[in-house]
């Protein structure tokens, strides 16, 4: 028997193979939406089945995760989404965590406000008013200042703030019609504007610490450059992707957040790498080489929101957004777990392939229901 | 080489792959008692891993679904069914839904009893009682006819409640003796047959709004029939099913139950489809030409149940209830998953091959448990 | 073609297989570390997957599961360990179950004080140190002998008790510094010690039904020797390493322990069967002839923390752990399911391939835990 003829049978093999067990060539591994949803449904099952959180089920960490299940419904429609959605937040009594002073405990709740737009009856939004009242209105330890910690100043004194509180806040105005909750909003997020972004680097300190000129010593880079945490700059453009959905158009402020949003997509777009994906240190790639999942998730869903809704060119920024979502995908394993995700930190740390987190996934999903809407 | 010895090759190629992957062969995939059982656990495992409901985990939809898991324990006796039943129940703290004037709400106890008869001090069966006190024998604006909504007069005014809240009530009867709730059970029985059956055609309408000579204009299918839903009659006959098995053999009512059984079995009989299944719209299959789940799943198993128990003659209704189950088996996803499940509604809509709902999963455990008993 | 032709093209095909799906080939399933984790993640993703419980979720079975699971954790740091058991805790509200005279129902308290020491303000201990408080230090039918059923004359009437409280108490006084705990664990073991255990067999009793000369009728196996059940003496030698673990190298009563952990490990390790596992009944394996999974994880992990603590004679013992484990692993489904566990009961019954229950994965990941610790 010839060579040729053995690599006929082994040929022929292959294609028996294809087609009783399901193995893609190439070609049909190319992106299109019915793999999106489904890589999405894939990352959405593996992590319900594995629940996770730092103080509670109600926590930031499920409040991003969830987040993004919120906007892959909203997207899909697919009632998978939905389903996990409304156990989650029924199982907790539609509560958010209990530190009223702290913008971390309140992100939940825009998932409450989603759900509560999908049917009567459903929820309870009480508790989530009672904590953004408290929040906003009443004086704590950050909002007047009286806190010992010296970067803990202001009511959101580090950069995730933005967006574990603000989008929440938003659309709470937009469902119930009430000013003074975005006004608010507007206050503080001024406030953390003011102290935390760089407008030289066009990118946001984590907080005061990682700052040149206002501690005792300043912190840089091994490359001797400031300390721009992926992550970090991820909480602030995500979140502004959010809060712009939802804010009036004719909002007094809107072309501020409007302005920093275009600003930071263009910055983030200049630090995106050849694989389509950022590394944990924005100025500082080469001190963790490799792709980063959450922070690359959150500037993946608010690039091509940006694109989607004409805030961003579309024919500059779509090949960005491809390749990124391209390198995400490539980052879920068989089992729909997404890897590459920091762990829960402050500043640029390495992650790993197997390194997971419910915010990581909720990232990938913010970024998966965006891209969907990509025409 | 010749054609031969290539095809001899790739024979030996596919036996030594049926040997490594478990491949299956037409032969093998006949159905048997082994394969209706794996066939639901993975059904009960997917379910349990995409918990979805309505308004709550105890409301009509979780019932359902946890009726057919309570069925599918009760013939199997595998602890999977079990520990998921009582895992439901444990964290529902054993409470039916709240709004005691509906017999949706009530529908989950019939599991609750179910765990109680397994184990002393395990269900705490007070909510149940107050509910049915409340339900049976207080007024309300249903029972009592002070409700608005013209269609809306009787406590029982929808034929889904024959399912929802008579077998939870004939089981109460029979695990405490208490006969007066039996009685009421009947009194309001007797109101919605005499409301919504439909003597000629032998079927339930869904509500008075479906009946013709009742409201200002009638409404028909495109063909002009009468609309009976698949669905809203599945609860019908699957509910008779489900209170001929614990109402009393001496009950003065009994025949009552029976002779509805036996007729409505015999005109469900002749609405099935070539494929084995029933279409959501019994008189009009053609409007949406495809097998539904949920309906065809109630009616395989209160059918099944007449061969089981006698009331039916088993040479004609068996190939009936083999071709049915056949086709359900074919509905289910690899991953367990069962679709082609009518969405929430109240008359016929189409389903799809992914459209799935806790209470079309509990339809094919119904069904597969009384399949499993045929001899 | 000759045959020696055919032979390398399946040979060919089989190489192609392999590298597409992963087939191992013996070499490569020999055991490693990353393999003996793999199976401790399977284990773990399956029986979160079908939580099951005796009479609560906190109760001894899940007990007994959990602690298997924090070891897991302890042993390995994977996070997917001390996420399902911080999802475990909070959701049953830190709580122990509610007899406080039942050493059953302290024993998921071990899993709390655990999660306790990763991190601050996570865990309640109050309901933990309430239970203890009353189990130890208040009069109770079973502690002051006042229970009618003769076999129930002290606190732990049972050698099972033995791994579900005294562990327990050993974690709290090391946790809190609080020595009457200890003490009193001490007194209470020691009248266990003295009721049941077997000096002369070096083994214990059940519980005094199953004693010789102490009942009218000596119960016996078929082949006249007395019972001793696998897992019973599972529970007290596995105890055994999680007491020793936390308790003091200096406490006044330690050799006692090491003694009598000394003691049944030599006998227990005589009593393993050539498959490596260990049969339901100790001194008649012949009566149910197969391995068990419970009683062998909790001897494989008691015999191997004892090599790996200096305890037991390193190359005297490891080949029968390592046997142990393979033949242990070999019980593990694909799917993760861990089979061969026999039921809830009191005495040597049977298992199969397919029964399974949670304390038994919890053996398993016991073993695993310690196993991975080998050098």
């Amino acid at each position: 028997m010839k060579n040729k003829q053995i690599r006929k049978i082994i040929h022929t093999t292959v294609i028996l193979l294809s087609f009783f067990y399901g193995v893609k060539t190439q070609a049909q591994k190319q992106v299109d939406n019915s793999n999106i949803e489904q890589a999405m449904i894939k990352a959405l099952e593996w992590q319900e089945a594995h629940p996770i959180f730092a103080l509670a089920p109600t926590d930031w960490t499920n409040g991003a995760y969830y987040i993004g299940v919120t906007r892959a419904h909203q997207t899909t429609k697919n009632p998978i989404f939905l389903a996990a959605l409304k156990t989650m937040g029924y199982t907790n009594d539609w509560k958010p965590l209990y530190r009223t002073h702290h913008a971390d405990d309140i992100a939940i709740s825009y998932t409450y406000l989603y759900a509560n737009s999908t049917r009567k009856n459903l929820v309870d939004l009480a508790p989530t008013k009672e904590f953004l009242d408290t929040h906003l209105f009443e004086p704590n330890e950050w909002n007047n200042g009286s806190e010992k910690n010296a970067e803990q100043k202001i009511l959101w004194w580090w950069c995730d703030a933005l967006f574990m509180a603000p989008p929440v806040i938003t659309l709470y105005t937009k469902q119930t019609g009430e000013q003074k909750y975005l006004d608010a909003m507007h206050k503080y997020y001024m406030e953390t504007y003011n102290l935390l972004y760089d407008k030289e680097e066009q990118l946001f300190a984590r907080d005061t610490r990682y700052q040149w000129g206002v501690n005792k010593k300043d912190l840089k880079e091994p490359n001797g450059k400031k300390i721009f945490w992926a992550r970090g700059n991820g909480w602030v453009l995500g979140g502004l992707a959010l809060i712009l959905s939802d804010m009036p158009e004719d909002y007094e402020h809107r072309n501020f957040y409007v302005n920093l949003y275009k600003k930071m997509a263009a910055r983030i777009k200049g630090l995106q790498q050849e694989d389509g994906l950022w590394r944990t240190s924005l100025l500082s790639p080469e001190s963790f080489n490799h792709g980063e999942v959450s922070a690359s998730g959150f500037y993946t869903f608010a690039l091509t929101w940006g694109i989607n809704n004409g805030l961003l060119n579309k024919a500059e920024y779509t090949p960005a957004v491809t390749k990124a979502w391209q390198a995400l995908a490539a980052c879920q394993h068989e089992n729909g777990m997404v890897g590459w995700v920091q762990d829960i930190g402050a500043d640029p740390q390495p992650a790993t392939a197997d390194s997971w987190q419910n915010y990581g996934t909720g990232a990938f999903l913010l970024a998966g229901s965006e891209i969907l809407k990509l025409k």
